[in-house]
């Protein structure tokens, strides 16, 4: 009998990071759960819940090895603040791959005030880098996967299929020739969450090359979903399903608004098109990506982590259609275009053998399910985002297509 | 009579800032020196000290107000960790530029090793993100001025002359066309501390677009020289001159061997080329870019902040020339490319009148009669560098052309 390969799971507690560990501990790997719970002490500030009635982490862990005698290890560690902690755990286990999602991930929790973008910016910037120094400091080949997004290019992906992750560009020599390069495709966050998350390519960058360490980002689109095959086991492993407007994705707010009959909420025109994937693809994608790390010494390896692209009018008048739901325009607080495109490659993933999960699929039916079973814990005051992007300034911002920087 | 103008300056305690701080209060401003001496903690805890006698805070400011009749105020603030004294101060002064060089700047001891890594991205990020936040909280129109690097570029700038921080690229669209936009030229930085400069760029584009702040940022050269018209006024007020493996610049350490009879250190073949600047034309040209705001809404003003581009091999030649010191050849501990070209542009800065000095002009033997007036205080056990880039993995590294990421 091998030795079960070591993994860890930062964030683990989180809406995709639960899920997650519950997967790759099914696949065979010995998964370590590393988070400091701060999700759940969000949920505390904000005066929210998720629908669903989670577990605290111990109940989870224990549900899991009843259902199926697979011990997952938590360790409740801060890895922005707590360097040594990390380090010491990295030597013990010295881990085959970790999977990074241990950062704030709400764009409008983000936007909220001042407090709100510094811890963001703090949280997710010294997070990422300590991950970073700790495997270096410990000489592990640790492969390191981590859940980047999608939004950091931001709107400005009009004309052009989004790549996954790099672009050739001729720069002009002085000798009137062209140089070719390889560049980061440039992004254009749209809030500070996005920022951070753009701040780590450049961290990636530096430490793939100066280190040679293996990392993969996943770009991923909006998770849609609620549960996933581990998941469903049993309902103390139930997963998170967030519908207030910080945290709540767009389609889960327009699922719960229809199962407690509330209009479905849409900011501005709906006109944005956004990239979609399901919470079991996730999952997957995830256990696709750690199992295909790139050499050591070679650049990032950058996935777009997502199935699908719609505008966000159209999720809508799928829900209304199915649940008989109306729509409510509301005014978009974001500084973002009202329409805009957006097609993106999904190549690599499929290369490896990835079949999406399709809105037009059904599983749909599952997350109206989950509403309606739930929707006596449904606060409808912590739907409306309240998060205001620009906050200063009477003159109305708005972004066109001549805005001087996109 | 009108009131003087309000300008702080963060990091005002440096070897650019305190120049600038005089150079500015010289000048007519009103300006408050923001700094936590955390440069000064560095000697301590790095064992080394400037070659010239540098005097504290109190005292630079008592022999400016002796010899001018001119008061600047100095608040002793952590601005990465202690963002309500920043902001209360911001509301008090409102000032209607800031100039920002309150980051850790040497290279090698962001290299040093972990807590280092982790002291310069944790220090830098915060004390630049808490500056943004701070200055859209307290609702101004502040002008920010930063003090950035060439060297995010890295060694990446053989064939093409580098812009002023903008390049227009062509994206191929789906429809066979291309699309023109203009991007952050791509960076490449070869440590962390280049790496937060870089960071820092993202920070202050998103910023410029969501809030509309105005920023300019200055890449700047290695500088060169020590003292200017207003530390020269009075010996308490003399610059800091640094000659250690971590915080001296390559000219200074060779002026600082060569005065000591020391062979002039030059790592590798010495054919890298870098940009330079004296320390007077740093001061005259922030006060330049103080001048001369973008307009609010507008993109961030990238200037190159440079007089000319060197091979360090040729410095270390001229200093020999002059000083007869001979040149000892060490292996280099950075990953670099052993020799490179650099031309960049600083078309910005002379179209507002900037005339550089050259190291031709004679101005390095004010220099060197530094070196010899204080060649008393060098210690030369700290001159040598002695930061490993990369730390781990008995494989040689040797970036070259054909390397995967640049």
């Amino acid at each position: 009998m091998t030795a079960r390969p070591s993994i860890f799971v930062l964030g683990g507690d989180g809406f995709c990071g639960w899920p997650t560990a519950l997967h790759l501990s099914n696949q065979g790997y010995n998964v370590t759960i590393v988070d400091n719970l701060s999700r759940r002490r969000i949920d505390v500030e904000l005066g929210t819940q998720s629908l669903t009635p989670i577990a605290d982490m111990q109940t989870r862990l224990r549900a899991w090895k009843d259902v199926t005698g697979k011990v997952i290890q938590f360790e409740n560690i801060d890895i922005a603040n707590d360097h040594e902690a990390l380090l010491t755990l990295l030597m013990q286990y010295k881990p085959e791959s970790i999977v990074h999602f241990a950062e704030q991930r709400a764009a409008p929790y983000s936007m909220k005030g001042p407090s709100q973008k510094r811890y963001t910016v703090d949280n997710n910037i010294q997070a990422t880098h300590n991950l970073l120094v700790a495997v270096v400091e410990a000489g592990l080949e640790t492969h390191i996967v981590h859940l980047g997004t999608m939004g950091v290019y931001g709107y400005d992906t009009a004309e052009a299929s989004l790549p996954e992750g790099y672009l050739t560009i001729g720069i002009p020599t002085d000798d009137g020739g062209m140089h070719k390069r390889d560049i980061l495709y440039p992004t254009s966050p749209g809030s500070v969450y996005h920022l951070t998350k753009s701040m780590d390519q450049l961290l990636f960058q530096f430490y793939a090359k100066n280190d040679r360490l293996r990392i993969t980002d996943l770009h991923q689109g909006i998770v849609w979903g609620t549960q996933t095959s581990e998941t469903r086991l049993d309902e103390r492993l139930i997963n998170r399903f967030d519908y207030d407007g910080d945290y709540g994705t767009v389609l889960n707010r327009f699922l719960v608004q229809a199962a407690i009959g509330y209009p479905l909420s849409v900011y501005g025109t709906g006109g944005q098109t956004r990239a979609f994937i399901h919470i079991e693809d996730t999952v997957h994608c995830v256990e696709l990506a750690v199992k295909h790390p790139p050499a050591a010494g070679a650049r990032v390896q950058i996935r777009n982590q997502i199935a699908e692209c719609h505008r966000v009018r159209d999720l809508a008048e799928i829900v209304g259609e199915i649940t008989g739901a109306e729509i409510a325009q509301l005014e978009n607080p974001r500084l973002e275009m009202a329409e805009n495109e957006l097609r993106a490659s999904n190549e690599s993933f499929v290369e490896l053998g990835f079949e999406p999960i399709l809105l037009k699929d059904g599983i749909l039916n599952e997350t109206i399910e989950i509403c309606q079973a739930y929707r006596h814990r449904c606060d409808i005051n912590t739907i409306p985002s309240t998060s205001e992007w620009v906050t200063r300034r009477g003159d109305a911002l708005q972004l066109t297509e001549d805005s001087p920087v996109r």
